[in-house]
Formats: structure tokens, sequence, C-alpha cells
């Protein structure tokens, strides 16, 4: 299998930057698929429409995404049931050829991290998420990084390192300055340096960076100071970032960043709207539109 | 139901302050176990016997502890039946009357925060982990912790922030000094002001806080910084801290703080000892005697 940094670089060219995030919400599911899952108990029904939906949004997005993106925290809100029905989802996403990116923030030190990336990653004994990559948390440091470096290493996968996030309060300690540059230009630099050991044909590496699409000049400022890094860029669409901000973080070839809409994509109608399917392929093909370089 | 921070008071005064930590590792279960699941699917398998190992370790271990603190990475590694798994093994320690806190790290923003905290914490549409409390890391900020923190008080629960973790690679960002102080003094001084909202019959709020064991200076001007927080100590035992070190964890009423020990009290053993049972309860009541105040 080539490696991850070369597998993300051909389906971008082949089907441009969008990520699409799956996001599952009950209040915002189709009522029909709601109403189709009513008899089951309580994590079992979320679970089941969660599948239901994120399998349907996968076929109806896939002329218009070459990644998709989970969100491990809905899933988790099921349950077991619900951890289930993101293991088949994962599976069915890799089958349709999605790069899958499992967003699942996790972090934590030594023989644990390496407990969350044999989750992510590894084929033995049995894989669990099968992730083309995972999204970690950089907080507890080099040591609780490297486990997921050394996995992502070992199975051909990679991580994107939350670096500056697209929340509103993520300032908070983020854009403290420490040696005078701010904490998040401390973890970009991390970042090049573990993403530098691992460049593939593509010119990028193996290790991504998390930078939201809310705060432009900084994704400028990231782009320029992590040339080689891989982007995953969130918050374009429903949380506020346009399609030019987001290209401040392509790079000059076109490649270098996938960016995420979750919301926008997946839920552009009401839960009673019979046309949900056709709107849904439609803002996928607006997006991919827009976000093409 | 009291609140979290009454509530753990009360064990503490009872128990003492000796949280174990239920961190299965399928090479140091002992051997009759692992025998017994060994025609079980992989990941059945190793659900199976964490399960199997976690349940007899809380029985072993509850004449000497009050607290237990089960690590998800171990559980998800075994993907959807390891989660199966850990749900049941949380119920189990509430019904032995543990508090339980879930060892999960998590962390994300706004409705994402949302779904990982009523995992955690929320009885409807059903109770997922249904733990006392859940470790959450800082790095996305203010709004990315305070869903976790509405979630807690809806329902009588805690949480333990990532100030200063036990790792030898923790300071990489964590020390780095922002404005004057190190980061991880920062993220003190906001776990402090969120905690001051949620103070408890025992002058102690649900918002607590974790600093490792294996750096005692930092324990000891940390617990001076967050007077009213509780800390989570881990480190203590395997990792390298010693009963003194984390005594500078407690206040003068001896409560403030819980220390954790996984391998220590339940791993002491080698795979083939058919005493395997006696030596955790014998690690139990040894750690347990040690950290009294």
């Amino acid at each position: 299998m080539p490696a991850f940094a070369d597998r993300l670089a051909d389906s971008v060219r082949r089907h441009g930057p969008l990520c699409v995030g799956i996001d599952p919400r009950w209040e915002s599911l189709p009522a029909a698929i709601r109403a189709s899952v009513a008899a089951l108990p309580p994590l079992d029904r979320l679970a089941k429409a969660y599948e239901v939906f994120g399998r349907r949004v996968l076929e109806l997005v896939r002329p218009h995404a070459g990644v998709v993106k989970p969100q491990a925290a809905f899933f988790e809100q099921a349950g077991p049931p619900g951890l289930d029905a993101l293991q088949r989802l994962m599976t069915a996403a890799r089958e349709l050829g999605f790069v899958t990116i499992l967003d699942a923030k996790r972090g934590d030190i030594a023989s644990t991290a390496a407990a969350y990336a044999d989750a992510a990653f590894a084929a033995e004994p049995a894989p669990v998420w099968d992730a083309d990559a995972l999204t970690i948390n950089p907080y507890l440091g080099r040591d609780a990084v490297e486990p997921f470096l050394t996995a992502a290493k070992a199975n051909g996968r990679g991580v994107f390192v939350l670096v500056r996030t697209s929340n509103p309060g993520a300032g908070l300690f983020q854009d403290l300055v420490c040696d005078g540059k701010p904490l998040y230009r401390h973890v970009a630099a991390a970042v090049a340096e573990w993403n530098a050991a691992t460049l593939g044909d593509c010119g990028l590496g193996d290790v991504g960076a998390v930078v939201g699409a809310t705060h432009p000049a900084e994704l400028k400022e990231l782009r320029a100071a992590m040339p080689d890094v891989w982007l995953l860029v969130p918050g374009y669409g429903a949380q506020g970032g346009t399609a030019a901000d987001v290209k401040a973080g392509y790079r000059a070839d076109g490649l270098g960043a996938v960016v995420n809409s979750s919301r926008g994509v997946t839920f552009p109608f009401k839960p009673d709207d019979p046309d949900w399917e056709a709107k849904v392929s439609a803002a996928a093909a607006k997006a991919s539109a827009e976000l093409r370089p």
C-alpha cells in the first residue's frame, strides 16, 4: 500500500479537497429514517439511524468527494451499538474507495496511546476502526504522540495533530505567547519536525495538522510554517469559513489541504423534507466545485 | 444525589485516597483467564478477558479502595465488544459502591463535546458509561470544556482536566513559559476558575485536575495554586512516584487528592502465578496503607 500522504494526494488530485464530515445528530435526521427505527431500544435506535443515514450520505457524496471524516463522539453517544455502527460505517467508506479520517482527537501516554493507535490502525489481533488517518491531541507532549506515529508508519496510515482549532474559544491556551510565539506555532513546529521523516513521493508527509478555516490569517501563516504538512481544515461552511478563506491552506501545486464540511453538506434539509437526498447531492456538488484549487 | 465533590470526599474519608486504575493488557493477564477465552474470535477474546479480569480486580481491591479508574483505550483496542465490556465493568464498579472515573481524555468542540459528555454522564436516551467523573483535555479551550461542565453539573458528576501529566515528555508544551508562567499554570488557573462555581459542602468542587506524581515540586505548587480543586494524581508506583511524593497533593484536612495506581496494584504477578489474586489483594492493601494521610 502506498504511504498515506501519497494516497491522500492521489485522492485530492482526482476528487478535489472536499472532506465530508459524518456527524449524525438525531434531531436533524430525515424523519423517515427516525420512523424506521422507532421500535428499537434507545441506543440501538440512535446507532441504527446513524448507520443508515451515514451509509446513504456516503453514496450520495461519492461523486463529489474523496475523503470522509466520521466523528467518533456521536457514535460513542449511542453506546456500544453506536461503536458497532461506526465500525461498519468505516468499512463501508473504505469499500466505496474513500480515504477515511476518524475524528476522535485521541491522546494519552505510552502504552495507552499505543492502544488507541492500534484500535485506529492495526490489523492485529483484528482491525477495529481501520482508519486511514486519526486526529490526535498534542497536549500530553512528545512521548504521547510518538506511539501514534509509530503505529501509523507500521500500517501505512497518517495522523492529524490539533494545531489551531476552529472554535471561538480556541485561543484560551492555543494563542498564549510562549518564548515569543503563540503556543499553536510551537505545536506546528513539532508537527513539521515529526512530519519531515515521513515525506512521500508527493512531497508531503503522513503527519498532518488540524488548522481551522475560521482564522484565515493563521491558516496562511501555518501553511507557510509547515510547507510539507497536510492540513485538515475544519470550519468551512456552517462554522463561517468561506472557500476563499480555506484556499489559503493550499500549496501552489493545489495539494496540501483537505477541507471538511459536516453540517453544510450532510444537513442542508429539514427533517421532514422528502427531497433530502437531492439536497445532500447538490450541497456536495456545490462545495466540491467551490473548493477546487 | 450529592454533588460529585462531596461523594468523592465521603469515599476518601472512608476508604482513603487510593484509586485503582483498570488498564488490562492481554500479555499480562493471568494465564488461566487467557486460556478460558481462547476459543473466541480475536476481539471478543480480548473483551471477555478484560471484563473477567476487571471484575475480579474490583472485588479484590474493594476492601482497600473507594475509587476506580478504567482506562478507555484498552477497551477500545478490543473494538465494539471491548466497549460492551467497558460498559458492563462500569456498571459492576458502581454496584460495588466505587466512585468511578472513566479515563478517556476526551476533548472536542461545541455539540461534539456535548456528545462525549452525554455518553459519559447522561441518563437520556439511555446511560452509556454512567461515570462519576471523566478525564478531559483542555487544549481546545473554553468552549470545548464548557459542554463537559454543563453535563457534569446537570447530572451530579465531575471532570478531571489534564493539567500536568506524569509522562517524561509532558513538558514539551506544558512547560512552555507564556506571559511569565508555564502553560500548565495557565490551565490550572482556568481549572480553579471553572471549579469555583461548583464548591460542595466538603469545600472542594466538581472540576478537578490531573497532576502527575512524577513531578513532586509541581504537585506541591499546583496544590497551593488550586486549593479547592480535587487532584487526580497518576504516576504513583510503577511510574516512579513514591507515597511521600504524592502526599504533597493532600490538603491539611486530608482531602484533596486521589492517587492512582494501575500496574502496581493490578499486575503484581507473572501470568502463570497461581497466587495472583492474593498478590493483587496484598498490593492494594499495601498501597492503601501507604497513602493514608
